[in-house]
C-alpha cells in the first residue's frame, strides 16, 4: 500500500504548496467528509453526480440503484474521478483579485469494479452507512437479498490521488496592504442542528447519542 | 430564454419525482451555493475540479488562472458539466436500505465560451466576487491588466440543465414502520462562524455588515 498517491496524472500544476500526495492527508479529507462528486464521460460528455460513499483502508465503496447510468457505468470499469471537497470559509482580501476560499479537497481517479459477492456487499454498505453515521448499521434492519439485488456497490481502490488545501488569512500584495478595507477570513462549517424525530418514532424515544453529538471532524 | 431546460440529456431517470427542469428552481440552488464540481475530459479521463462561479441571467462564470488545465478546457470550448449540491440533512431510516440525504442538486452541461473583451471580463469577475459576497466588489482594488491577463473567464449558458431534491422525513416500507428504531432527519447547514480580521486590518475596523450577516440562502 503506497503511502504516496502521486502520478503524472495527479500532479499538482497550479498553487504546487497548495498538494499534497501524503495518504494520511488524503484519507482525513475523504473521512470528513460523506458527499462526493463522482465524474464519469457518456457520450463524450462529462458528467458530474453527487453520492455518498465511505472508505475501508485504501478503498472507497460507491452505491447505487443497480439501474442508474452513473452506477452502470462505474460498474462496467469505466473511467471515473472521485471528488471531495470540504469549504472551511471565505479569504476577503484588499483586490478583487487576491480573494479565495479556505478549502480541503481530494481528487481520486481510477477505475472502478463491482462487488458481487454477497457478504463482501453487505460489508461495503455497512462502511458507507457507517461511514455517514457512525454506529447506525448495527441499529438497523440490514438488506433483504431483493434490495442487494437492486443495489450496484462498486469499490474505487485509492492508488491515484492528490489533495489540495488553502488556509490561512488573505496573502494581499505590498501594494495592497495600506488599503483601509477590511480583510480576513469567514469561517465555514458544514453544521448540524437539532435531530426531528418522524411521525413514526415514539414521542419519548431518546435522540441516539451518534445524532446527538454528531461531527464530521475525526479529533 | 427558455423556462424549462429539458434536454434527452439532461432527463431524470432515477427518483423522477425528485427532479426538475425548471429555470427559477435551478437559478435558486446555483445562488445558495457558491462552490461548484466542475466535469473535464482529458485523454480519456475524468477530472472533477471544486471551482468558484457567479451567475448573471442565464449565463454562469467561472474564472481561474489562465494556465489551469481547467480553464484551458474550459476556454478551449470542450463538452463540460457543472455541479453544484447543497446538504441539507442526514435522513436516517429503519432500514439500511431507505437511508438517504436531504439535498437540492443541479447539473448544467453545455460548452463554456472565453470571455476576452476587458469590460466584458471585468463585469463578470464582478458577478463571481458579488455571487460570494454580495457587494464585496465596490470595495476593494479592482484588477490591474496583468492581473486581468493572468486570469480566464469563461461563461456557461444555463440552456441545459437539471435539479434534483430530496426533503423530509424518511420513508420506510411497511414491514418496517413498527421497528422501535429512532428515525428522522439530522438537519445540515454550511454555517458562518464569527469573522477573523487579518493582521494589517486595524482593531477597531468594524466587521462590514455583509459578513456579520452572511447568508447563502435568499428570503
Amino acid at each position: 500500500m503506497a503511502d504516496h498517491l502521486l502520478t503524472p496524472r495527479t500532479r499538482i500544476d497550479r498553487h504546487a504548496e497548495r498538494g499534497s500526495h501524503d495518504r494520511a492527508v488524503i484519507e482525513a479529507i475523504l473521512d470528513e467528509a460523506f458527499v462526493c462528486h463522482v465524474g464519469f464521460v457518456h457520450d463524450g460528455q462529462p458528467y458530474v453526480i453527487p453520492a455518498n460513499f465511505g472508505r475501508a483502508g485504501e478503498v472507497l465503496y460507491l452505491h447505487g440503484s443497480a439501474e442508474s447510468r452513473l452506477m452502470r457505468t462505474l460498474a462496467a470499469g469505466a473511467p471515473v474521478c472521485l471528488t471531495v471537497t470540504l469549504l472551511d470559509g471565505l479569504v476577503l482580501a484588499r483586490s478583487a483579485f487576491n480573494h479565495s476560499v479556505n478549502y480541503r479537497s481530494v481528487v481520486v481517479i481510477g477505475r472502478a469494479t463491482a462487488i458481487v459477492e454477497r457478504e463482501e456487499k453487505v460489508r461495503a454498505l455497512r462502511v458507507i452507512v457507517d461511514h455517514i453515521v457512525p454506529g447506525r448499521w448495527d441499529e438497523v434492519r440490514p438488506p433483504t437479498d431483493r434490495e442487494l439485488a437492486d443495489t450496484t456497490v462498486v469499490a474505487l481502490r485509492l492508488a491515484e490521488a492528490s489533495a489540495k488545501i488553502r488556509a490561512g488569512p488573505p496573502v494581499d500584495q505590498p501594494r495592497d496592504r495600506a488599503s483601509p478595507v477590511w480583510a480576513g477570513v469567514l469561517p465555514l462549517s458544514l453544521t448540524p442542528g437539532a435531530a426531528v424525530a418522524d411521525a413514526l418514532t415514539a414521542p419519548d424515544a431518546p435522540v441516539p447519542g451518534y445524532l446527538a453529538s454528531y461531527a464530521r471532524r475525526k479529533e
